[in-house]
């Protein structure tokens, strides 16, 4: 289904970042201004461990001024391959490079509002590598078991929809192992 | 942990939305300017038969140009109740009440540059309920067995992060039954 704007009107542009507004033409045929932030696209990285557990980040995120988990992620650079990407984020926020990356399909975190799409791979075999991390960004590596990540989505302690979302894929999957 | 910002420009508003521009220090002390996507908070609603099947949705999305499927989601009204606000979109979007509203903690579906935060019910006990849909959105009611979300999830069918996070929110508590 296609439905070409019959306008476009950018409302800002920050970084990778736009906020346009469009006019477009509903399948019902109904026009419609509808707002989208355009996004480069991420990559989001379960890393599985060796005993199978899964290594999660506790970071600072500055637009809701809280500490939470999540698995590693990252914008994709202009023209970057989502694998090349996701190898560099999981070195770069985790300290560990994998020797296989399994490519665990996509999601949409906000399609509302935002053509953000998130390319998930899960990563095994891992070991330590370093690399310079971001420095505008505040994090801690946290590994868990799959009982332990469980337990904190049932008790609000794990509330990122993209580090739900394909913690359920690994384990519909079979990479990920439910206790 | 609170960092008060040291300023902020407003760079467009539209509708619910606001693009912000922040000069933050960072948990290091490291100021750092960040964007955030302002978002009044939104619910997201597992609609489960008596028979233990889904209610899903097919819906058109202009931000990707596609058609996904989804759970019955909505955003905010200014003050309105979380509870509200799902008990009104359930109806809007499915045809269906719900006896029963049973929360199911929170979501965050973007915390890289949205302070979104999404409330999450499962609605049991449903029966047909009538309200004016909203002309603005083209959906579609799917009900779905638990193994038919599964296959769509591992096939790449079912993408939104929401529903597949809130699914297995679902199957965590036992609200859900795994087949």
């Amino acid at each position: 289904m296609t439905t070409a704007p019959l306008s476009r009107r950018i409302l800002f542009s920050w970084r990778h970042f736009s906020g346009v507004l469009r006019d477009v033409l509903l399948p019902n045929g109904k026009p419609v201004t509808t707002f989208t932030l355009e996004h480069p696209g991420a990559v989001v990285i379960i890393p599985i461990t060796d005993s199978g557990s899964i290594i999660f980040l506790s970071q600072y995120r500055p637009a809701l001024n809280e500490t939470i988990f999540e698995l590693p992620a990252g914008t994709l650079e202009q023209g970057e391959d989502p694998a090349a990407c996701a190898a560099r984020e999981l070195i770069e926020e985790t300290g560990f490079a994998a020797k296989n990356l399994i490519p665990l399909g996509k999601l949409l975190p906000a399609p509302g509002f935002c053509n953000e799409v998130q390319w998930c791979f899960a990563a095994t075999g891992l070991y330590p590598a370093s690399a310079a991390g971001d420095d505008d960004e505040v994090i801690e590596v946290r590994e868990m078991s799959i009982n332990e990540a469980k337990r904190l989505i049932e008790s609000g302690g794990l509330i990122d929809a993209k580090s739900i979302a394909l913690l359920m894929k690994g384990l519909i999957g079979g990479l990920v192992r439910g206790e």
